[in-house]
């Protein structure tokens, strides 16, 4: 599986393609736009879901499945949704043999059948708030897929929860909100940006979208999760309402939130290099991997390193993700390349000199050759690895904070402002209007990525930086997945 | 949701009905044959997951996820496999607005799919055994679906392995058929009987098939995982082929393997009785509810009682799956009530007297009345609590054995045997004859569930129970679901 992949300076899109498949994260189905998670990628989806549904239990939420197969009437009861659907949907038209009287629509996301069973669960305020979440497949048919970016069918998290008030719904959104960023940021080492959705860009169907936004290698943006503030539409649309404590029935407030296999794109974008993937600790599926070095047996030499190894790994198990790559066949230098195309953080050398010194040699995989390397008393290992692998988290997410920060730009223009998007991304006020964001993209391909929560007020004389209207707010534009 | 539900011992099948929408396990979606899996329902699943995954883990299998659709001329190639699935096929006609050249079939499992990525992936003999798992969805097309034991889509994990050898993928199977028996009785208390399907109760495709097979409340068999050793069948259909160390091409030997969510169905059958579920406390969501006991907060009476339940929760928290039911409105019996049915191990009821005295009320889920109920001081009511779950957890395995071994019979001839499928199951020797099977099903309604793998030589002047021709070996016959 090892061997010369494109360069990720030179040729991005080609090295991201390259990548997936050749580290063994994924592969393509032989059904247009479908792929296969190997066990390589998906040991990392593992990971992922553990971090985020530790963060959901925590918050309240509690894990539940709801039907793949949804009425094509129901989708077509919240107008805006059906409309932001229907072009991409999938549908079975037969069961059992027989033709269905009403076709099935496979699941794009389940707001539609979720709020029909929330209207038969919920009766009274006592019943609020619902808070749940569920882990599934979803398709949405895709013309031109790309490796967990954009895929016929995913896998994602989605959570829906119903509450008794605009604010409790809007507080829901935002609390999610604030899991995504800080996951993304303490886990994946990728510095994202909170923010709105303009109106162009929401779910259809939403009250307030809000997105996390990440700054990618090529400087493009991709969108690593969304938590929506759906209003009091799906629950008008599919009859979700409580009695409230005066006895008067009322509308439920509802939310929904996800995060898919697309997050494992970013991991990839944000932080790998010519050489491959580059993981995050906390995320990586292997944190540290041992490769034994010997020539032969003779004067018992493979069996003295291989007892050393063993005796590290055990060391080491206890408190890191650790493996051993003792594979005959295989030179000590194309393992090394393997290992760091699959982005493993730390190697651990040991031979017969490290042997006979009790010690071992440290790899770092994110600082390249001699730099990152040295020797590390056994007695001493332990430790000094747990401390390396916090390192490299923290280098990973300061490399990649400074280069979105390189790369984002403030223009006092429109000239700027194109100038701008073509390096990264602008940070530019904006009129606010849906007009004037699409003759943006037209003009420079970027879209509005988003509107960010933490922002300076804005100055009243500010003007949008393309038409020169009063402007609203202070959005990030840049070119995105 | 409290109320009566229908008598376990006057309508078995009314009884599990009722239970699993009252309890909130499950409930039917609004397409016919599916359903909804329901926060507690789903704790139990993730309970299950839990701790079949980590047997997976620890026997060298990894996860990985296979596209849900399936080109239907996949699932022609193998000839047994599409007899015996076609009926049941969901199938997608139309996709992103338009007809599809090739109708695309929802998996109802994944042998076609994955033997033809396997195909592509395996090249030689270093590169097995492939041992995958993955946890899904899956769709067979149901007419008389009941939740859990038989729904048009339904959650479950696929093994999927390749070997170089027949004794390998043998021994795999049969592996995984341990892990599954260890599994049901060692975390759900279910005794199980390990055994091999006869030549027409066998997977579609399979050259060996394995199963568990379990008694449930009503004395019926359930066949709660199966595993199957596929031969050369589906390696021959999708040319998995590898070459081996003489550089020879040769087929590989592929194994699968899987546990659905039909297991819960196990669970309620066997252990439940007329108030409810009674779960094992292994794969209980929650293994003791506490409910604190206060008339009003006249004399302080409401916050002692609710500090002493803080702080009896917090003692237990760290080695039991612990929960307070502090809802105002609900009186204390009603909660008891609405635990039972729930079928939490254990109940600790804290009340102003215990309060006093420093104690608190332990009562077990699975001994009625007073028998089961003691007052135990603070201080030694986590351990106590740990020990009386150790102890429900074999009180109720033993339970089970001794029900199964009391409707467990070995007839002298087809009179008794009769007899005997009426009241459970029936271990009896058989010509090993596909049209013997069938008379007996036809004039007694019970299915052959399994040929056990323990067993007694046979006398050579043995007869078939039914034909009365020398007998191959000793099956079990039962009334099944």
């Amino acid at each position: 599986m090892v061997g010369e992949i494109a360069r990720r300076s030179e040729d991005f899109s080609e090295w991201y393609n390259e990548l997936v498949r050749r580290a063994e994260l994924a592969d393509y189905a032989p059904v247009r736009g479908c792929m296969v998670i190997r066990p390589y990628g998906y040991a990392l989806w593992e990971q992922i879901q553990r971090g985020l549904d530790q963060r959901f239990k925590e918050t309240g939420h509690r894990n539940a499945y709801f039907p793949l197969f949804i009425p094509y009437s129901f989708i077509e009861k919240e107008a805006e949704h059906v409309r932001g659907f229907s072009p991409q949907l999938a549908v079975v038209t037969h069961g059992g043999g027989e033709e269905l009287e009403e076709p099935l629509v496979v699941r794009p996301t389940s707001e539609a059948i979720i709020g029909h069973l929330y209207s038969k669960w919920i009766k009274s305020y006592r019943d609020l708030p619902v808070l749940i979440n569920q882990w599934c497949n979803v398709v949405r048919w895709e013309m031109r897929p790309r490796l967990f970016l954009r895929t016929t069918e995913f896998l994602w998290q989605e959570g829906h929860t119903a509450h008794a008030t605009f604010e409790e719904a809007e507080e829901e959104a935002r609390k999610i909100l604030d899991i995504y960023a800080e996951f993304a940021e303490e886990e994946a080492a990728i510095p994202v940006i909170k923010g709105r959705k303009s109106e162009s860009e929401k779910f259809p169907g939403a009250l307030v979208s809000y997105s996390i936004e990440g700054m990618m290698g090529d400087r493009r943006a991709l969108q690593m999760g969304t938590s929506h503030n759906l209003g009091q539409n799906f629950a008008r649309a599919f009859n979700i309402q409580y009695l409230d404590r005066n006895n008067q029935l009322q509308y439920c407030w509802t939310t929904s939130w996800g995060v898919s296999t697309r997050f494992i794109g970013a991991v990839i974008m944000v932080h790998g290099d010519d050489q491959g993937l580059i993981l995050p600790p906390r995320l990586a599926p292997i944190q540290a991997i041992i490769v034994p070095i010997y020539k032969g047996d003779e004067d018992g030499e493979k069996s003295q390193v291989l007892e050393a190894v063993a005796k590290v790994k055990a060391l080491l198990s206890g408190s890191i993700r650790v493996e051993v790559d003792d594979r005959e066949g295989y030179t000590p230098g194309w393992k090394f390349n393997e290992w760091e195309l699959r982005g493993v953080p730390l190697r651990i050398e040991l031979g017969p000199k490290d042997v006979a010194q009790e010690q071992a040699v440290l790899a770092r995989r994110d600082l390249p050759g001699k730099e990152g390397k040295r020797a590390v008393p056994q007695a001493a290992l332990r430790e000094e690895a747990e401390r390396l692998l916090e390192e490299i988290q923290r280098s990973l997410y300061k490399r990649a904070l400074e280069f979105r920060e390189a790369h984002t730009h403030e223009p006092k223009d429109y000239e700027e402002f194109k100038a701008a998007v073509e390096d990264g991304f602008a940070l530019a006020p904006w009129c606010g209007e849906a007009e004037c964001e699409r003759a943006i993209q037209e003009e420079t391909k970027a879209t509005n990525r988003c509107i960010p929560l933490e922002q300076e007020p804005l100055s009243p004389k500010a003007r949008c930086i393309r038409c020169g209207r009063p402007a609203k707010e202070r959005a990030v534009f840049a070119r995105a997945y």
